[in-house]
């Protein structure tokens, strides 16, 4: 029998997630491994994690995948997301702070990646152009745009691993009016430089995560006025001077945006912090998952195995509390699937198996429950997996204490320090307030004096 | 034998004119015609000449088709780009001046068209998604994902029209530091309104239609200081005060752009206008156009038929002095290849054919030569088709009075008139200069009181 091959789409956290799991089979002695081909659109690895100056279309024309903005600081703990098999305190060497810049965190999601055994699988610059699969042979073909070589690419795969993500693909409603709007009109996937609104009275639509830290970003850079719009219910932040919630924009007349309850305010910009959309051009209705943004997507067996076709893989496809470790519990799952270690149940299985996780999902009403439902969704895989044993739930209570720690003050809580669950190091404070902190660069940010946190 | 197919790929000007020259030949009594779809990725009729206010992506996720910007203007002469069977008088019912805003060409390129007869061919929101060829039943085969159905199509065709156009995919090239400048970098694609950059010092990348105009734009609307960077040399107009052409630029240090003379200066904003790509991403590669923007793109005979499967049509594909009208002709003379009017001749002799133009293009040394250069190509279809003849090479001569219009006063070329080529009728006069008319719509252009030219 041929050796079987996978196709990875993607090389951002989860295809990498995935690369690494099959790596560690490798390292752990397993020598009839398939061959796999990583397809990545950008030309490095890293995904979302890099940061691009660029807008709307990449230099080979594609959608710009990243919606990194400079300046951007985790927003969670960084306890919450710490590799079992890979500690901050190993990657850095010291304590650093519970909340680091973007630069910080990628080097060290980057620096557990032997980047040479890794790159070997990878081809860049290659989006997928389409995928199909063919019920006779069993087997899905792959067409890829090398834009290195201005050459197309078909290949054959047992498997395919969609490792895309869900969001870069920019939700922009239509407000009536917005036509006219006599300055920049944009989505926070287009969100490059806060500096850029210094000075400006900006409109944020949208009132999620994005909105939440757009917001924090232009107050921190100087804007004379941010006004967040929300749609059912204000974020409820104690916010600091400048920084307002208002209700649910109706429409435009000229640079005026009027609101529900009749109020209006003249603004230079509109962000619109309005969610993404699922989007996969690249692949058949037949193959297509077809989902909003949630902690359980429909036809997903595990969260991961496409219910008509389960040799087609989704990775990292839900709403996220959990997220590094979240994917590399599903790429290990998945890899044990492909390598035989572990049998899919039958199609009618795996359907109870799903039913009754979107039957508690349904029944989810608060954000701790969402936080519970999630690290109960990884201790089921966990437990059927190789991967190092970590303490999910732990990290769950870091997040509810995350959660009252924003409440507290949403513009410090990146002040807060919080305790690894992995080696149990307690994070160093900020030696200033992050608000006064601007220069968000890696080395800037290790050049701090961090201070110890006395018990 | 069963009723031919054709899929046109795309409603914009090209499209329309392959639409409405087979309306014509229904309309002259042809009973026989093939099956037509029109698939189009945007809302509406109208390609690039709809505005609108989305960047980057659009409301499906799909890139955004259109460059337009608002206080566009037409930057040559409408008798240049008048259609021989619907002239100008016949729309507006009065002379109107020589250079309209958008909105205004707009609405004459679309009244000629019988929208309803023509609607129903057209499936709106359809981007196409993948294009296939099938050697032995001599079928495409275009698949397509409606969005309004949120389901993809694939029919089965035996001609595809390629009318997607080239000026909707930026090239954007990359300069050292340009990732740390602190404000917007945009490409001239994504620029939608001058305001937004009021009282701002801008950077122009580029010194072509877009370059120009764009600067011309942004002086108008108040900025404070535009500086023009070129490749090889200077537009060489006479600027205004505040409106300047430097080298080229090399490199960034935050904001402060160097150029290659040693200059430099501190810029608010970058506008890159520096070209597009030509982007199939429906295409596999052997059906696939690969070329640069020039006069005569290579493997096109009669500049329409691809040479290796000739049953694959491309519209427009060349750079532009003349447009709907060459549009029309290429669509015109595709319609009757189509229905078996004209039989092309065999591989070899079209590409003698198409090295006998390639040859002329080479020799190519001055606007004026290319400008005689596309009339004669016009010309060249033009005699074998039904389409109503029409002064090309007198359109041709308005076009070398508008380069020399043009280095007379880059800021008052627009209030230039012409005489129709179709009518004879002169185009009135603006009754003030362009630089004050601010308002550009099609009611406020309308209620001008147009000034007659007299002998």
């Amino acid at each position: 029998m041929s050796k079987k091959r996978i196709a990875i789409l993607g090389a951002g956290p989860s295809g990498l997630a995935q690369l690494r799991a099959f790596e560690a089979a490798r390292q752990a002695g397993n020598t009839d491994l398939p061959e796999i081909i990583c397809y990545e659109k950008q030309s490095d690895i890293g995904g979302m994690w890099n940061y691009t100056w660029r807008t709307g279309l990449d230099k080979n024309g594609e959608p710009v995948h990243g919606s990194m903005y400079r300046y951007l600081w985790s927003n969670g703990p960084k306890e919450c997301l710490e590799f079992a098999d890979y500690s901050f305190d190993e990657h850095f060497g010291c304590a650093i702070p519970s909340y680091p810049p973007r630069a910080v965190l990628k080097d060290y999601i980057m620096g557990r990646i032997d980047k040479e055994a890794i790159k070997k699988y990878i081809r860049f610059e290659c989006p997928v152009r389409w995928v199909d699969y063919n019920q006779e042979t069993e087997m899905f073909s792959v067409t890829v745009m090398n834009h290195k070589t201005e050459q197309q690419e078909t290949e054959l795969f047992d498997y395919v691993v969609v490792a895309t993500g869900h969001f870069s693909t920019p939700n922009m409603p239509y407000f009536e009016g917005v036509e006219a709007f006599p300055g920049r009109v944009l989505h926070a996937h287009d969100f490059r430089d806060a500096l850029e609104f210094a000075d400006k009275d900006i409109l944020i639509v949208g009132s999620s995560y994005s909105g939440e830290d757009i917001a924090s970003q232009c107050y921190k850079y100087g804007a004379k006025s941010i006004t967040i719009s929300y749609r059912s219910k204000p974020l409820g932040f104690e916010w600091p001077e400048g920084l307002q919630e208002w209700p649910l924009l109706t429409h435009f007349e000229d640079n005026v945006g009027h609101f529900i309850d009749g109020s209006s305010k003249a603004f230079d910009a509109i962000i619109m912090c309005t969610g993404y959309l699922f989007h996969f051009p690249f692949l058949p209705d037949e193959l297509r998952l077809q989902t909003h943004n949630c902690l359980y997507p429909d036809n997903l067996y595990k969260g991961i195995f496409f219910q008509t076709n389960p040799k087609l893989i989704y990775l990292g496809m839900q709403d996220q509390y959990y997220t590094f470790n979240m994917f590399d519990v599903q790429a290990w799952y998945a890899r044990d699937v492909i390598l035989g270690d572990k049998v899919l149940p039958d199609a009618e299985q795996r359907l109870s198996d799903m039913q009754l996780w979107l039957q508690r999902h349904e029944k989810l009403t608060d954000c701790n429950q969402s936080i519970d439902f999630q690290g109960a969704y990884i201790r089921d895989l966990l437990q059927s997996i190789d991967y190092p044993d970590f303490a999910v739930e732990k990290q769950g209570e870091l997040f509810k204490q995350w959660l009252l720690d924003k409440q507290e003050d949403i513009m410090r809580f990146r002040e807060k320090t919080y305790t690894s669950t992995i080696t149990n190091t307690t994070a160093t404070e900020l030696p200033k307030p992050w608000l006064d902190i601007k220069d968000d660069s890696l080395e800037s940010f290790m050049a701090l004096d961090f201070v110890e946190v006395k018990d």
